[in-house]
């Protein structure tokens, strides 16, 4: 493979800066092509302040980078603390073309680093000594960070970021591999005694892995890696966010309950539980609709059902009337039934699923015909979002055939491979597209996306349901630009609901979906009975709900908290969730902490998994922390053993900060205000931004929002809106300075 | 894609039969390269009776035909049956190049049809409505056939055959994927019921299934498909061993019981086993040494070690003056300190696997070298066999560090994937090689296989245990040109000893794999007590040793019969041990037996999984069966509920045969002569030919057998002996004409 010196060769180097209005990937000088096998040329370029792209060979044609919904948000890059230095050189990342593959070698770190990302990996959250199989997946395959978000991005605690521009399904071994040219001779430093059980000679093995990132490409010639610099993991996480365009900020009403309901009901059923969630006064903001509402699925005809729902307008309006958002089910595979099916027959894939069309959104027309369906039949008559079911691909250890054969054909000349990768993603910037031609925010659910995702407004979800798996998600999403709803759907019992909830009620979207039975979970847990309509005794009820309320009205009384964060994630790359590496990236403890993370700026949030009432939790060295309920307060860097009851997540504030805390609604209405209490933490709290805009449209890209930065000095509390919007969202009714121990 | 008519212009035909002197696939005529994408040319030729290869671009440089151990057996595959008519044209057989792989996809049967195959799968039986994914796997991946020998090759009850030349790992779609074109427009069809459970959605799906076979080959641009004739399964079986060279024909002695020893034993506890063995009066023919007998395991020095083996030629002269053959543990990946690691430092992968190189066999020198070092160092010193553990992958789901990655490079070309689909079997040719020079046969045990592996002397084996999966490998195998060992290790209990040995007694290779305790097992069944010598009481361990020493008795005395057995593989192309659907093509009910199997012509075995001690047993159609043991005569076509007790096998002998039971020796031995007792069944009885020879050369490929040729005219038993093979090796002791309901 030859050394540093021979492979600088292969390179040639041209740095551009380049400025927003300029940014032009395509525009940066190209490479020769070659055909030849063996070690490719790789050509440098800094795309940004800190962001390398090296180009190796010719790349694809169909490839994250050519399908992004916004270009990179370079004046926030450029914005950031200067990058450092890499702990490599960029001339040690190699590519080697063999007949069918690239192989792509990215030099690592020294063991006591640990590396993470890779999407929305269910199993594994420290990735070194694993081998990554990034495909699209309904259900975990072992390790291999199958998925229904696989990402070719991860992060290294040295303070950096490593992204390959592709549609292929990689293999990644993750310090993993020996190379044959690490072998130094001495013979007598492996030999070892003889092993003689399987896991002994495994240990073995994983032991001796050596520190080399492989990237295995299926099918390209010709490949872009993409370096993102630190100097810490943090600021290599912002650099691929808004090298992605920064995040989505979704409606405030997002930010409420969605609360999905039976599949098999009618309007009835629907409007029931809309009128017992606003009678119980349980905050909800968006009502889902599954299946049922269409005339077919599977697959869809998207085309309202007239036997349950006789008069869905007048449905749709009379929601709206209460408040509600309303989000509809759907799965982008088209049932011949349906009005989309004529014109998409031509441009769909070769295969049917569940005996509908595989939309070929790499097609301009096909892409514009989904959108303009959905606009014309349900944005411009009140629907709020959808939720794209089966996009994904089930699990290679699962035979039921839900997919498209990788060798799929479509028009566009896209393959199936590729299209697997993208096909969620890509319908979400179709749906995306019909919204902000309103210039209407929108808040989705989809069961498939790809890198680049972090400027749409959609919120991951799966059909699993482990908890350890949920929190895990969570957290591993927060590193690639992904946003998780780890949704609850049964519960045999409150407590479970409420452990459950619990999770929910601090993820990026808050979902309930009671598909399968008829009426709210809470009024009864025995999912039979609640078809029979056999609920709970009334003061029981009441008792449950009053649970489930509190669970909720803390969720609604952060949104104005967490919704600031969302502001962040746009124009900074910072995720409103956060895995602590991101937050504490020098906190050499926290890397293994895999049951907490930060919701918003301020907030660590350490859910209860199962039926236990009390875990340890470790919290990060570098300020102390408020028990959120007790305010007992903690010294950072020191593990705490916290007792707690069912719906009652722990949750501990950071020292010297300001929380701002609303009085919960029941859901967000265009001109709700929050009325909010700042809670002050510490003797010299930093100050704290809240957004407000409209909630709702796209002006806030145009500056029509407004900063309302609390801050305390000289033991009051000073209040500082800058900007123009009208009305204010926000007022600060009181002040709370938080004394030790003193009980909420 | 069109239709038929469309298709023809892609084809030239042209039609040639070769003789088996001027065979070669490389010299039929040429079909232009091209590099476009979409359909492409298929070019058919007839390369013997019957079986037609259809050439597509210009296929890889590494794929199985490269690798030939044999030419195909034109001779043989030319003297079968008229193939008849395929249910299909050639033409239909369509080939697409998309940009990273190819698709291939070949029309199917009527529902009521069956297609087998794959190679070893150990989960799935009929294929229809499955993905596989046939990697190279140590364990189950779901119902996707990765295994320890995936073989692209399948076989429709329908009466033909389909076989890939590749060694990529492809996806392959049996009659799962509903084409786009399959529409027929009539939504009203398709529109069903809302269902409410994945379970219910997934049935709605794959009632949907339309049939077609469809091959996903990544990386390649070009590939040779071939179509092997029947009129029914059991000829496209036979043709496609054939083309493959025809089965190998072990030695003699590999029939006998093969006993491996404890791995961190030393020459002691060895021969302790060997001369219990002979004491006992337990039938073995071979002792195997595990890892233990090498200086370092994992990897391999493959040099003896002092320490365990101070003077190792002493021991196998021992064993071998005892009657033992011998065969030494490895895989193929080099320790440091191993002779040859200097020699093939240049000659393999550029990863190392348990800090071992991975050998580069397709360089012809590596491959040599390989083979060389076993000939001087082991072979020339008595050593009969080895057994190559290791050499697949660890499956998907498995993250434990056990493999080269597919991107690995070697110097001669090939890439890692390829080089894992073919290592194993690259592997068994380097080291039957060895054995060929010195006119030795050998019999061997390996842990990976790929395609047209019929004529190579090795019998898959695995770490898995689980008895129904073993039965169906054992069958899957029948299908595809392999044989599989399922290897006895532990048991708790003399029964769960019984049982598993029952099934391992009547499969190609009988094995008890025992490397993990030192004394035989039937001494002691708790692990921890053997290794502290704390054995049975001697009364409890004769009892025991009489039943294990009766069952490898019913195996030995069935010796020449089941020898003869593989004179049809080798020239006939029939497997020794079958799946019932190649010996009875004609009977449907046949079709869902996955629990029983001929062993030989007209042995039925159905083994007793787990501790019951009664089953249920289709007998086929077509002919009479007798019990074994009780001559209990049964009709054909109908089921049977049987009792038994462990270790007493369910055996059926098909009406109107001749079964030649041997005397049982407790090994074979070059002037070992048997003493046979000619089982009459059925009043007209079918010939049965034996075959002899010297049992350890090859020179019976030179007309050194004879055929014993047994019939049963007017009450009197005949023997006719053709061939010039002297000493004869059977000898017809008497005749037993057996009457019904007589008790053995």
């Amino acid at each position: 493979m030859g050394g540093t010196e021979q492979r600088g060769r292969f390179y040639r180097r041209c740095l551009t800066i380049y400025g927003l209005a300029t940014m032009s990937l395509a525009a940066s000088c190209s490479v020769a092509a070659t055909s030849d096998r063996g070690l490719l040329a790789g050509e440098v370029s800094e795309v940004a302040a800190g962001v390398w792209r090296i180009r190796f060979g010719n790349p694809e044609r169909f490839v994250p980078t050519s399908f992004r919904e916004r270009d990179p948000r370079i004046v926030s890059i450029n914005a950031l603390t200067d990058p450092g230095t890499l702990p490599f050189s960029l001339e040690d990342i190699r590519c080697h073309r063999l007949s069918g593959r690239l192989a792509v070698y990215v030099p690592c770190d020294e063991p006591q680093d640990e590396i993470y990302g890779f999407g929305l990996d269910p199993r594994v959250y420290r990735q070194k000594g694993y081998r990554k199989w990034l495909t699209l997946s309904a259900g975990v395959v072992g390790e291999t960070g199958a998925s229904h978000g696989p990402v070719p991005f991860y992060v290294s605690t040295k303070g950096y970021g490593v992204w390959v521009d592709t549609a292929r399904v990689p293999f990644v071994h993750v310090a993993r591999l020996t190379p044959k040219a690490s072998l130094m001779g001495s013979a007598e430093n492996q030999a070892g005694d003889l092993k003689t059980s399987v896991s002994e000679l495994y240990a073995a093995q994983k032991a001796s892995g050596k520190p080399e990132v492989v990237f295995d490409i299926p099918a390209a010639t010709g490949v872009d890696v993409y370096v993102f610099g630190g100097p810490t993991l943090r600021q290599a996480v912002q650099r691929y966010n808004l090298f992605s365009g920064g995040g989505c900020i979704p409606p405030m009403w997002g930010l409420g309950l969605k609360y999905r309901t039976y599949t098999q009901g009618d309007h009835k059923t629907v409007m029931n539980v809309a009128e017992t969630l606003r009678r119980q006064h349980v905050p909800c903001d968006v009502i889902g609709l599954e299946p049922g509402w269409q005339t077919n699925a599977y697959s869809c005809s998207l085309v309202w059902s007239d036997q349950r729902f006789p008069n869905h307008q007048d449905v749709v309006d009379r929601l709206r009337g209460m408040g509600y958002q309303i989000n509809l089910w759907e799965h982008a595979y088209i049932h011949p039934s349906s009005p989309l099916f004529d014109s998409l027959k031509s441009r769909s894939g070769d295969f049917l699923v569940w005996g509908g069309l595989v939309v070929d959104f790499v097609d301009p027309k096909a892409f514009d015909l989904y959108s303009q369906y959905h606009d014309a039949e349900f944005i411009q008559h009140g629907i709020s979002g959808f939720k794209a079911d089966e996009c994904d691909r089930q699990p290679i250890t699962d035979s039921t055939p839900f997919n498209y054969p990788y060798c799929s054909i479509f028009p566009s000349g896209i393959d199936g491979e590729q299209m697997t990768q993208l096909y969620g993603y890509l319908y979400q910037r179709s749906i995306y597209t019909a919204f902000k031609k309103h210039n209407l925010r929108t808040w989705g659910d989809v069961r498939a996306t790809a890198s680049l995702s972090a400027p749409l407004p959609f919120n991951l979800y799966s059909d699993a349901y482990e908890q350890g798996e949920y929190l895990r998600q969570l957290l591993n999403a927060s590193f690639t630009g992904l946003l998780w709803s780890p949704e609850v759907r049964d519960a045999p019992t409150l407590d479970e609901f409420l452990t459950r909830l619990g999770i929910a009620a601090f993820a990026p979207q808050t979902c309930l979906n009671i598909w399968s039975i008829p009426n709210p979970i809470w009024t009864q847990f025995d999912a039979e009975k609640n078809k029979k309509n056999l609920l709970l005794p009334e003061d029981e009820q009441q008792e449950v709900i009053a649970k489930v309320r509190e669970l909720l009205n803390l969720r609604m009384s952060l949104l104005p908290y967490f919704y600031s964060a969302f502001y962040r994630y746009r124009y900074e790359g910072l995720p409103p969730a956060r895995a602590l590496p991101i937050e504490y990236p020098q906190d050499t403890k926290v890397r293994a902490v895999e049951d907490a993370y930060l919701f918003g700026d301020n907030l660590l949030v350490a859910p209860i998994l199962g039926n236990k009432d009390t875990r340890k939790v470790y919290l990060p060295a570098g300020n102390d922390w408020w028990d959120f309920y007790t305010n007992t307060r903690y010294p950072g860097g020191t593990e705490q053993q916290i007792q707690t009851s069912p719906g009652r997540v722990p949750l501990f504030v950071r020292d010297n900060c300001i929380l701002p805390l609303a009085k919960p609604v029941e859901h967000v209405a265009d001109d709700t205000v929050f009325e909010i209490t700042a809670r002050v933490y510490g003797d010299e709290p930093a100050s704290f931004t809240l957004f407000e805009d409209d909630g709702v449209s796209f002006d806030y890209e145009k500056g029509r929002f407004n900063r309302v930065t609390l801050s305390w000095r000289n033991g009051k509390g000073n209040v500082e809106r800058t900007g123009s919007f009208h009305p204010h969202r926000c007022q600060i009714v009181a002040w709370d300075k938080i004394a030790p121990g003193s009980s909420q």
